[in-house]
């Protein structure tokens, strides 16, 4: 079976257990104290371009929940697109943080001005209505497609013009910045947010993302909130070794770019091969509609996501990652043939 | 340096890397449904006796308040030794999922009968008083004490008597498991629980827990919680791995024999040396007082816990594990004499 | 200046202020239960066909919250007309006990078997999207309109096949029992629902809702999530005896009538006059768009509650209630002219 | 039956009912916003010598938990008294709201300085312990005793050292500050508290507390937590006509006043007969063991609380109120002789 249910089918880069089976023997400190987590936070913080705060989750619902639960009062909510991953695929997890999930229409899976500003006037200041204090978006979204660097900016602005936090999910983070290579880098995200994160999990890791906390007044005892959420690592140099991989040279940006382009590929034998994909992918997933029939003899050989199922055709999710060979695509369009 | 600061200062045991890597490019399938958590399941499930639900998860924090939260309604609560680990070192882990943990007087570590009947007599049957509904005790205890299964089945009766849930921190059950071979099984956990854990973290793995509920009506969409919770690995082969290589032979108990065998050649030369130890270690923890002057010296090849800083002496931690080797003790017990 | 801002605007019915006067020497038990409370459980009791439990709550926010909190496990969500209470005028208060509320789109206030159906399918029973488990509907709902019995059946009988409870929030209930004399009663709702509230706050109390549980299985230990709310009166008397006035005869669909005929009264002047007020109202609460000039007018001396603000006109709210006079409505109605 | 159950087993005092009945038919302002409230609000707040943020509440539970949730962050904890209204009597509705309540153990209900200092050693700031933030008080504390000024200060002194916040739940507060008057006066509490209550149910008021927060930068929103939790009142003119009641001349001081009075009368005669009181009670309150025999018998005429049974003898507490008449107490003086 070749999958292409999702970017954590395979297991993690070879880099990665080589370099956690080299530490095997050091005494190191614990609960992201030690010096691989140290390091790690250096060089991530060397590409930030301002002092942030950076620590390590183990996974992506973790750093959610432990960030917006240390950002808001209880009375506060978050403004999300209605596909939002804290909207649809956390079971909840905002909410039982105590915090409302304000759910936003959206086509394309982003959040624009107007969306937030139509949330904001929803939502006016008076007691009785839950407050808006904070904007979450992905990058790239749910839906694969990406917030240029001017949409970026222009829902920054409306953020601090407005007194709201925004919060950026990077779970897919390495395939945006290898898309959008001379548009995006960390910097920007650290300066147009308040906080953000840099996934691992979805881009080669064993697992785990990094947490960067751009605004420091909101960063203040951040670690009590990942451990009272229980996502502090007892032997955290495992996750610090994964991000010194990632960040020592290029590996965070070259493993995106390596799924995103093993994406591409797929694209243009299924656009030849006149499937539609909708949205138009921008990284490393693909939306198409299928025939349940064909779904079912591709099943034999292949894992898929179906996104949406319907009677007679259902809307399913390819994903490429760090792993996927162009063997694996091959093999794929010729089955689809 | 030297760590005897924690079971988790070194890394994971060779196999665990070893089985993780041989597995990077299988196509798995993700959340806990892999072959390996499936497989690992079943492998823990043979030694249970009976029908048990077992999943897996990455801390030993996160476990606990999944199911604490899972079991209770919102006006119960959870009676606790008042060292124990929910009542001390999880930041209100347990409180933030909105229960009150009872904590009870204890110079052990441990519950007593009599203890919990003390704190039902406490918390009587009326809606202004919380209503103590669950037991959590750790085996072995955070000092390093233990259950005899006498006791646990004695604290078993009474819980079952009274309506309450019993459940079981097992985050250094591999030491318990070594140390009372003849005596305790995983099958008396499952028989006399409602629940309990397989620490993973402490006794070798890279991380993760195994969680293990034997009353089979609270298991019921467990997880759902866990993914509520951020403690669903995307890749859960990685934990399924593991935990196969600690039940598909023997490894689990043996790794936890070794810890204990290493604490006692430390304490047996620490007593020679004119120490003494309270409470009397069980398992792989000590607890001694040792004068600041030894523990600033002692601090410049090893590293210990403070557990509670004093102005001339004060009482320390030293930690074993599965990475311990007779060298490690000989050179400690050399720099104290 | 008169008041048409909400049904709590003016005080107490004078029946009420009488019999809370004429029992303040009275010695009584406290905490609910007190020989009002008991009596009044009973009164109510004798309206409903079968075993229920009945207690009362101080408002209708503190209800809703604390009855969701009791009724469902952490990783269950209530399903909510998008104009439900909780979802829009709670402040979160429904999150804030950790439970997502799943806003349909409704553009009467109502759910149909179809969103309903619509809701379940968008959040098909996998761990990473949270469970569905409660229906909540008002009666009337927020935008005046009423279900009919038949919905009211249509909606039971889905919620049974799906295994939802059926909370019916009853704010205005009494407006709801006297628009429908011969086709609803109480007993009805607690053969149909899982629970629903009896509101006094909006029909003539000083304040106080009662709470009924139709399904015993989940009345157990209520009154421990009520103390738990903050929501259980000392002095509970006050709440029992003002539900004996309600129920002892009467009183309770009287004031609802009342409030109707002033509504009636006012909708028929406003259609004579040409407005159009949508929806069509079925209760005490009209909805219409008036130029924003007229409503500058009209302020000087009514009291009106804008819904939704707009450039040249606004959605206001109309709201009579049992203490609305026809002068009251005589003089608006010459003022609107 | 004669009532020394509690100070809420009786209604209202006139006054409060009068006022009420008087502004039934007026049209008021709602949530809090009303006349009443505006000016019960600023006749408190000219006893505060400082600018506060002042609101009401309809019950000391919702108003503890909302201050709490409100003023803390997830990861912090209130330091309380083990026989503490939060700790005991609340049905864990802090820990309902995430926060963890640190017990320290009192004989007489106080806290002192050296408790405090205590519990912050215990809780040292690492990110596994949780973290004290808040120093919760009541005064008069739950066992009838009193913090003197001199108390009251160094506690205060302390808490601004060690950047914790201290709170005073006044639920008796009339008894408090009629026993001090020329001791404690509402300025003072403004001046050593960040934030307090005024307790009205157990002072004469049908119900209602009086919030302060008398740290401005915690109040920002705090009304939003009062709607969240359920507690803002929709007809929250009948809480301001009580407090307008008890502060437009000196009637909450008179009644806690009385009900002093009644008490002390009520030991006089008690320890004329030999009864040994303990903890010496400074107001309304008094503690005694009494013969279960002796207990069964004035049962018949008296209600009173057992406050912890025993096999022979019992703990009972005995409570006067504003509605406790002497004749009530040599009735009962009578009845134990």
């Amino acid at each position: 079976m070749i999958s292409f249910m999702s970017d954590y089918a395979q297991g993690a880069h070879p880099r990665m257990l080589q370099a956690i089976a080299a530490a095997s023997y050091e005494h190191n400190e614990c609960y992201l104290e030690d010096v691989h987590c140290v390091n790690a936070a250096k060089l991530i913080g060397q590409r930030l371009g301002k002092e942030c705060f950076v620590t390590f989750m183990p996974t992506g619902t973790a750093a959610n929940l432990a960030v917006i639960g240390h950002f808001l009062k209880p009375h506060q909510a978050v403004i999300s697109a209605d596909s939002g991953h804290i909207s649809t695929n956390e079971t909840g997890a905002i909410e039982a943080t105590g915090h409302k999930v304000i759910a936003c229409p959206s086509e394309n899976g982003k959040l624009t001005v107007e969306t937030i500003k139509k949330a904001l006037a929803d939502h006016w200041h008076v007691p009785y209505v839950v407050q808006p204090k904070m904007v979450y978006i992905s990058q790239p979204t749910e839906l694969s497609t990406l917030y240029s660097k001017a949409e970026l900016t222009a829902i920054s602005k409306l953020c601090r013009e407005k007194s709201l936090y925004l919060y950026v999910d990077g779970a897919r983070l390495g395939m945006a910045l290898a898309a959008m290579q001379d548009e995006l880098t960390l910097a920007d995200l650290a300066e147009l947010t308040d906080g953000f994160t840099i996934g691992g999990t979805k881009n080669g890791a064993l697992f785990g993302e990094a947490v960067v906390i751009a605004n420091l007044l909101l960063a203040e005892d951040f670690l009590f909130s990942v451990r009272q959420r229980g996502a502090m690592f007892a032997r955290s140099s495992t996750l610090g070794i994964q991000f010194e991989e990632f960040f020592k040279d290029n590996l965070y940006v070259e493993l995106g770019d390596h799924a995103n382009r093993m994406a591409k590929l797929l694209k243009e034998g299924m656009v030849r091969s006149g499937f539609t994909l909708y949205p138009e992918p921008e990284t490393n997933q693909l939306f198409v509609n299928l025939d349940n029939k064909l779904i079912e003899r591709l099943s034999k050989d292949f894992t898929i996501l179906i996104w949406q199922g319907g009677e007679a055709t259902s809307l399913v999710r390819l994903t490429t990652s760090w792993a996927t060979t162009e063997e694996d695509v091959r093999l794929f369009l010729a089955a689809l043939a």
